[in-house]
């Protein structure tokens, strides 16, 4: 309260800056940072506990821009509070190579925490956030040791409220009771294509107090800071629901074209952003000012977050006194690293060991591995029978109210909400303490595509239990199995899709998921059960590819994936007992991890000299560059029992044997057979 | 009202028929048929009119299952009308090469409207189908004529509304104030992982009454037809809101196990199945019974509907004695071919035409041929003037009341839902009458995918304009730059993606698309301006992929589609000038229609004996099957202005000259190159 001239020169210095920025890249969106810098006044000089020069520390207040477009309002914030990002990045301002780019991204620019744009993510990032900060308070706060009390704070738009994600992860929130979670809905009334009132006129309200947010609106965001102000507070107090203040504000406030969609998406003209600066008493004449007194008040702000975090250092050095474990424990987890040792409780197998499903295999792991990685927390999409991602015991992470467990559980109920599951992961990464991971058919991962692609981009590590994975599911038929979800996700940069073939690849699969720190992976696992192979090794595994079964004076080279290895091993036998031909057996359960290898390894898993035909019963799209020849599904599947569909598509021993002999024959007059491994030149990776 | 014996009998038989086919197929889900047999039975019995003789009358009423996996009622209700669905067929239900498939699928079951399964999608699908007939019925309707006034009905369950695709849909049919949409509500409070309380605990009532919809409450959905009926009424009578009837029920009402997840997913015990027939009074040692009487009922009221059909023939007969133009056009429509001549509207180009971005030329071909082709309709999310979807005097499909507009408009005012946006295109085009767009960037259509899916399946035609096609969109940056979305849907079956060079293939992308009647498209386009190339001709463009710049001696192919491939003909002269090298040009803008040319044709294409390399700037998945060298982006791209972008990755003349001279080089000892175009054998498809 109390608010002065000094904080509206604040509030004008971050509107200037923002046009500024947008006319010098003539491009950008300056709407959104002009109608919402009061808010952010607000919010960040009253409330938010952050130190600009540590922008990891783990207890500071999370702050996401779910409209994104409007970055320039977060680099302006950033900036001026000290960061890492100089006036000269925000002259750098959507040009390549600088650290502001067109939509916030988080691995790329200090202080930001998620990556945002593609609307409706932020927000669900946000509960994401809130949900681990719900946990890992419920984890390690003790009597005296509030170690975890942090807010997340969220500004989004109409956009985001329109994209289905959002509802998604809202309902979720609100069942979930995210006390911690406050959005600020910045209600300007415009989008794109003009007026809301031409496709978005539902309730907002009623609609997010359905879902069980508590709803505070502040009718004059535009000058009201005391207002804005009192909401925060008043949502701060409500500590068993999330909060929306739907904020009524002026899109492009003090602009000449203010209220209009002409100020959404492109920069002011010169003569507007002339007056802007007269009207607020800058001088129209320059450019990318900051006064000394917006550094100063600003700065004052970030050094009692300093001091905060200085502060907090102490409380958890006390902390390592009393609970040396859980300081152990959550220090350990800040940096990323697993225990020492972990992975001697990967599970190995040999091929003495019965045929199981590679879902059930997914499980024996989880199983197995829970105990000594606490930050591996997650769930599924309301398919936890069937991706049977919950070990026994499990205790559901809820509310306590709700007597069906507790914040400190482990195991998320999502719903059938996967692209909210895909968003959720991404904002609980994000935290630092945990390591996600979702269940759901490989199918509906496609529903998730947009938090996936954000994943890849954002480098969070994240794991997708991606059961039923092929026309291998069977009777659920065609709407059910996936065909082009393997190259789509394999198409995507720095993203690890699995598909292991048996016990000691699924082992392999989760060791290198959960060791890269900044790639998420998606984990494809059969409903059908699989035999334990001869030759897999989870060593062999980590290289993305590897020769399961080596033939002395191999014709062809069968490679495959998953499910289909065993069968590729028994169209070896096939061919070696009704047609004299000697086949070798590829395995390759991640085309980005073998990738990675060097040439002369891949060169001797696909060696020159040797036809070699894919095998994987979806679509052919890529194999084409590790094979000469591919045996695939181009076309939708099948509803029958599993057996009866692979039967139909020919992927039998007897279809692979006869598409290898197509193969040699088709091969055999060419001399000096090239690997597809050989090429011309470097990818731009 | 007045509900007897007999229907209870027809009710208990649905049940009965559910539990043997799951029982026999030991699969699918009988929970849900059990549960809404009641109001399946209202509804079909008091409400719906239709033709089981000819299931594609264009005014008949509209069922969707959206709870898919409910399929037996389906299945059990299209049986006892007598549509072309034997007691065979059901005794066969999820087995390969039936027409019972796990999930209903439309294009392969008579009686079923859309492909539901996926969650969801059917409550989309049906709002779609509604705003279809809303125009539909705006067009053509006329004093003394409706000839349009079916309802669309809608059943869903807890999953279908824990999806955002519904979100998004239910919003937006709450806008548009679509009255004749009635949805039903199976509030069973089950979904696999349990009680809903699990994760599912707004309150749906609100939440639908702030989208705008009436909302009744039955509360006892086992045993109150009058009541069921009463409401389904009721919403008959509320003209400008849709509405939803929250049904109270038991899952697997009558076996042992009802009201648990357990009778959800899989099927009943045999003991059960027993207990069940002796308590609704069938023989236990029989299966698959349909009693006489219950087929006469069913029979007598699928001739009502065939007698409603005939009465609607020949008020269409006699409309067109008055409305001439009218019928034509609506019967015309209805075999779903385009007017005589309507391709002459296609603009063509010259090189002497300036240089423009595909998205305006898609622009321009949409403001050519809207007048010939009134059954075009669509839209944007949000994107108007950026997708430039809409032709300069479109009037907006709106309710009267908003002032916006009115149903007879065909610019859709879609919001920032695309996922929404794709079902309800799937939706409006299996309505019949419409041929559906919409517009986004295609780094967004991801978010749709979904839906693209479930449009290829079931061969819908649909056209999406996905503008701001690659990096090329420059500033907004990585979060909106497409990497692996061409390859994505270029693995997706039956779904065909466009990148159109220059106005010609634009044009040849869009005669394609609008002809082909049983598949979805997807048309990338440039946000930054293309030259008309020598060589292109929408004629050419209809193989999918052709020869643009041919050259006697050539020592290297490029290959390349949309803004890349003016890059590569001036990569031509670049190697030409400076290093004395000749290439040849290739434009290959839809893999899927390139695919379908004869053997022969594709060869004449990429020949054996000259190395090829494609030029595309984003992943080079798929891109093996075509050329012997790839150049993309394995990355994601950067933000900045599209030409510095361009540069950065190195897509440029010079780049493209520097990678075909190492792909000459890499290639010259290999004698008789042989072109990919060459295969072992014949994929599945």
């Amino acid at each position: 309260m109390g608010y002065t001239d000094k904080d509206w020169l604040a509030i004008n210095t971050i509107r200037i800056l923002a046009a500024d920025a947008t006319f010098n890249a003539n491009s950008g969106h300056p709407g959104a940072p002009m109608g919402m810098a009061p808010v952010a006044h607000v919010l960040f000089n009253k409330f938010m506990k952050f130190n600009p020069k540590n922008p990891n520390w783990v207890n500071r207040d999370r702050f996401v821009l779910s409209n994104g477009h409007g970055c320039m309002l977060q680099y302006a914030l950033l900036h001026l509070f000290g960061y890492a990002l100089t006036l000269d990045d925000i002259k750098n301002f959507r040009r390549v190579d600088s650290i502001t780019a067109g939509h916030p991204e988080a691995h790329d620019t200090p202080g930001v925490e998620v990556t945002t744009g593609p609307l409706g993510q932020g927000i669900s990032n946000a509960v994401g956030l809130a949900m681990a900060q719900a946990h890992t308070a419920a984890t390690f706060n003790k009597d005296g040791f509030p170690l975890i009390d942090n807010y997340t704070y969220c500004f989004l738009g109409d956009g985001c409220l329109m994209e289905g994600v959002s509802s998604e992860t809202s309902s979720l929130a609100g069942h979930l009771q995210l006390g911690n979670l406050i959005a600020v809905y910045d209600d300007n009334h415009i989008s794109i294509d003009g007026d809301t009132n031409c496709a978005f006129t539902e309730d907002v309200v009623k609609r997010y107090e359905s879902y069980g947010w508590h709803v505070v609106i502040v009718d004059d965001g535009d000058n009201d800071l005391e207002g804005i102000e009192k909401a925060i507070k008043e949502c701060q107090e409500v500590k068993n629901k999330p909060s929306l203040i739907k904020l009524k504000t002026t899109i492009g406030f003090g602009s000449l074209q203010q209220g209009t969609h002409s100020v959404h998406g492109s920069a002011l003209k010169a003569d507007d952003i002339k007056q802007l600066k007269q009207k607020f008493g800058f001088n129209p004449e320059q450019s990318f000012v900051v006064p000394q007194d917006v550094y100063d008040q600003y700065h004052k702000h970030a050094a009692e977050g300093a001091a905060a975090e200085e502060e907090w250092n102490k409380l958890f050095a006390s902390y390592a006194t009393k609970y040396k474990a859980e300081h152990d424990d959550l220090a350990r987890r800040l940096t990323g690293a697993l225990p020492e040792g972990w992975e001697k409780n990967l599970p190995v197998y040999t091929p003495a060991d019965a045929a199981v499903a590679s879902r059930k295999l997914s499980e024996i792991v989880l199983t197995k591995i829970e105990g000594i990685l606490p930050e591996l927390v997650g769930g599924s999409a309301d398919l936890t029978g069937s991706n049977l991602t919950r070990w026994k015991g499990a205790v559901d992470f809820q509310p306590e109210s709700t007597g069906l467990g507790t914040y400190a559980g482990r195991y998320i109920r999502f719903g059938v909400r996967e692209h909210g599951m895909g968003a959720i992961m991404n904002g609980m990464a994000a935290y630092g303490t945990i390591i996600p991971y979702g269940g759901t058919f490989l199918n509906f991962v496609s529903y998730a595509a947009g938090a996936v692609r954000l994943a890849a981009l954002s480098q969070v590590r994240q794991i997708w239990v991606a059961t039923h994975d092929s026309i291998g599911l069977g009777e659920d038929g065609p709407t059910h199995q996936p065909i082009e979800t393997l190259a789509h996700f394999r198409a995507l940069p720095n993203c690890m899709v699995w598909r292991p073939a048996d016990g000691n690849e699924t082992s392999g699969a989760y060791y290198v998921a959960l060791t890269s720190k900044h790639t998420p992976s998606i984990i494809a696992l059969s409903r059908q059960n699989l035999p334990q192979l001869e030759g897999s090794t989870v060593e062999k595994t980590l290289k993305g590819g590897y020769v399961l079964h080596e033939a002395e004076g191999a014709q062809v080279t069968l490679v495959s994936t998953g499910s289909e290895v065993c069968i590729c091993i028994d169209a070896v036998k096939e061919l070696a007992e009704k047609h004299n031909i000697k086949a070798r057996v590829v395995s390759i359960p991640c085309f980005e991890v073998f990738d990675a290898q060097s040439k002369e390894y891949r060169l001797s898993v696909l060696p020159d000299g040797i036809p070699s035909l894919s095998v994987e019963v979806m679509s052919t799209m890529g194999w084409e560059r590790y094979t000469h020849e591919q045996f695939g599904l181009n076309r939708f599947g099948a509803s029958g029992a599993y057996k009866d569909v692979y039967k139909k598509f020919e992927f039998t021993p007897e279809g692979v044997a006869k598409r290898a002999i197509a193969t040699i024959d088709f091969w055999k007059d060419v001399p000096n057979i090239r690997s597809p491994i050989n090429r011309a030149f470097q990818q731009i990776i």
